[in-house]
């Protein structure tokens, strides 16, 4: 202390500043931050997979009579064990089997604070100094966020545009080395809104038992398709390679805010745990945030007790939406899309640069069209594509039309062409 | 892959088996393996402060009521913004301000799954390269487990047993160097029971100052007091040096399992800000998991509604706890307790190892209590006491005096002394 001035010794952690700067959460904040708050219009947000807020997407009574009755049961209120309470494992150990050409153990189950919690597990285990994992381009940024947190080395496969954005299964085997431990692999697909066949997903798991490599599922967007494929969960091929499936009722009962995932281990040959995997989980479990017991109490009953009906139902309000997105979108300016979605809640959208005024890039799009239109949606560049813009159209549908609606305005006025609106078929 | 056999590249992380060795929940977890199948009485779990399955202790109607009006509404099934919903973070500010001789902004509060990520969140944000933290000894070892993983170096001050587990603040002086970045003070404490005066508390923040270092309080037990001192937050000196302030509704309201706290930057000078460290914990919080907005929903209500009958009866039910646990201790032989709790839910007990035995240490103690007589408490070396063992009154009265009843069958089987009994006071 010199004159009475006190030489604060703290201060705050760059690495952290770097490892968040390109989450979704960061940029849709920059971009939400450009809004004009002059436009009296409603903000159109299609930058997160997240409708819960709307009537039509409103969750099933299931599942909020649910939580009630946990809640009023009062024996919910405790601390729980750390990798979440047995009849909330034993539910998700029971649905997902349904699916699978064997039976899952409650032990082969944690519940998690979602899927990103489920991420954060899965990612910090297999940390090993040097170890490297190989991720998808395009991919949900949280992966690389968390890696590098962790300080995880990470190197990145194509998925392939014109082949319905499947795995370039040749750049996972050139990428791959000795310390190679996991690939990741989302599917119903974020971003693109793939949706991977039998077939394919089979491959992915003899190529990762060749590499001698887990494959991490991200299947938060299970069972949400609408196309020609149906979703395939990838622990069906788990006894040909180790698989760490990830899930959430985020997506499918729309309750992002309930923060309730898992990681389960679906690997019937026992694999991760002969390799230390399973003893590392309980540890990293040890050592970080519940899920809150409260909400697992009401999973059995969410999960045994929802109708198809509710799901069906959501199914096709998103079918509807994505065919609208799609077919208007291509009738736009300056944009297009060139894959229709069959799964997830998103549709990427490519920006045309050379016919774009006075745009720079896709973050220059985002946080114009903010500014103009009071329309927020996702840089491409933030999941790994320059100059696409990731869209959802799961919104309330007189939204989605104001949205569309808006973009379009934008990109007629941003239109290098004369006549804009003549140049698309 | 050689003869059909793969090679997995995979391995766990040794580094998060040794981080999570030492945590209470490891710890309790090995003695509860101990217990003894065949013994056909109730376990007695005085290991966790988590009275919340107890009848005595179940939580407000108030509480409840505002969970079910958080899930009837529909408004809280979303993703909420990193830092916590809005009405959250201003009820925890208007809550905490009451004591405060400044008034908190929404903005100061971050809203937090528990006390413990709060933990989480301040440590990964203090561990800039070399820094180091000041850590009481005893102490709650989360604090330890969390520093191991972030890589943040540890350095101790005693608290004095003969000065009611005060801080030693020469030993906080004599141990920080220019690489020391904050001290933790827990208060009232865990696991010693103690409750600090103004007195002291200044002290500790004009040491804080001098030292150019941040306190970090945790006040998981604020305002569970029952002795002569009354609570007083460490942030009423928040403008002599910065204070991070750690809370939640798990042990007040008794919900742990409902898993929502809070960081509280009580800095009134902004200190925290200008330094970096509001940038850092923004960063962190994207890139790390979110406590339910479902539960977020309901604390406003439960903040402003739940009446002081609630807080005051649990304070007393405690009190007559600890009063028993006290006095009946002090007749049992080969323990002792020289230290009468005045806030938490703990009671620190001392083994008399020349009287004891057959029984190696305090880890052994616990082991055989648990094997012999199913009672759960946990070993003193875990919060960094060798030879003591931390017992929790926080438990149905009837169970408490079971309990008690037990360790003395336990103490008096296993003491050196020919009539055990006739030998205390």
């Amino acid at each position: 202390m010199e004159n009475g001035v006190v030489k604060w010794r703290f201060k705050g952690r760059q690495e952290l500043i770097d490892a968040s700067a390109g989450t979704v959460r960061a940029v849709c904040d920059a971009v939400v931050s450009n809004l004009n708050p002059s436009d009296e219009r409603p903000v159109i947000a299609l930058g997160y997979g997240d409708p819960s807020s709307f009537p039509s997407y409103r969750t099933s009574p299931i599942a909020e009579d649910a939580v009630v009755d946990s809640v009023r049961s009062a024996k919910f209120n405790s601390y729980n064990s750390t990798v979440g309470i047995l009849p909330a494992r034993r539910a998700v150990a029971e649905h997902l089997s349904k699916d699978l050409p064997y039976k899952l153990s409650p032990d082969d189950v944690y519940i998690t604070i979602g899927c990103s919690q489920a991420t954060e597990i899965i990612l910090a285990v297999l940390s090993s100094p040097g170890a490297n994992i190989l991720l998808p381009r395009p991919s949900y940024p949280y992966y690389e966020a968390r890696a590098a947190y962790e300080h995880l080395q990470v190197c990145r496969f194509d998925l392939l545009q014109d082949k319905g954005w499947e795995v370039d299964l040749d750049s996972v085997q050139a990428l791959a080395d000795e310390n190679t431990v996991a690939m990741v692999i989302i599917n119903p697909g974020n971003p693109c809104g793939c949706v991977y066949s039998y077939e394919h997903l089979e491959k992915v798991a003899k190529m990762a038992r060749k590499l001698g490599i887990i494959v991490i599922a991200d299947e938060v967007y299970a069972h949400m398709t609408f196309g020609s494929k149906p979703f395939v969960p990838m622990g069906v091929f788990g006894s040909l390679a180790p698989v760490v499936t990830m899930g959430s009722i985020s997506k499918r009962w729309i309750v992002p805010g309930w923060r309730i995932g898992w990681l389960v281990l679906t690997d019937p040959n026992g694999y991760l745990r002969k390799h230390g995997i399973v003893e590392c989980i309980l540890s990293y479990l040890n050592i970080s945030a519940d899920p809150a017991t409260l909400i697992q109490g009401a999973l059995l009953q969410m999960l045994e007790g929802t109708k198809e009906d509710f799901f069906s139902n959501i199914r096709n309000i998103m079918n509807e939406a994505a065919d609208f997105c799609y077919d208007r979108i291509k009738d736009i300016p300056c944009i297009d899309c060139p894959y229709k979605p069959e799964g997830s809640m998103f549709i990427m959208v490519k920006l045309n640069m050379s016919l774009l005024e006075g745009i720079d890039d896709d973050l220059d799009f985002a946080l114009k069209l903010a500014r103009e239109e009071s329309v927020i949606v996702l840089p491409g560049t933030v999941v790994g594509m320059n100059n696409w813009v990731r869209i959802t159209y799961a919104v309330e549908r007189s939204s989605l039309e104001d949205g569309v609606g808006r973009i379009r305005s934008f990109c007629t006025r941003n239109s290098k062409l004369k006549n804009p609106l003549c140049h698309k078929p």
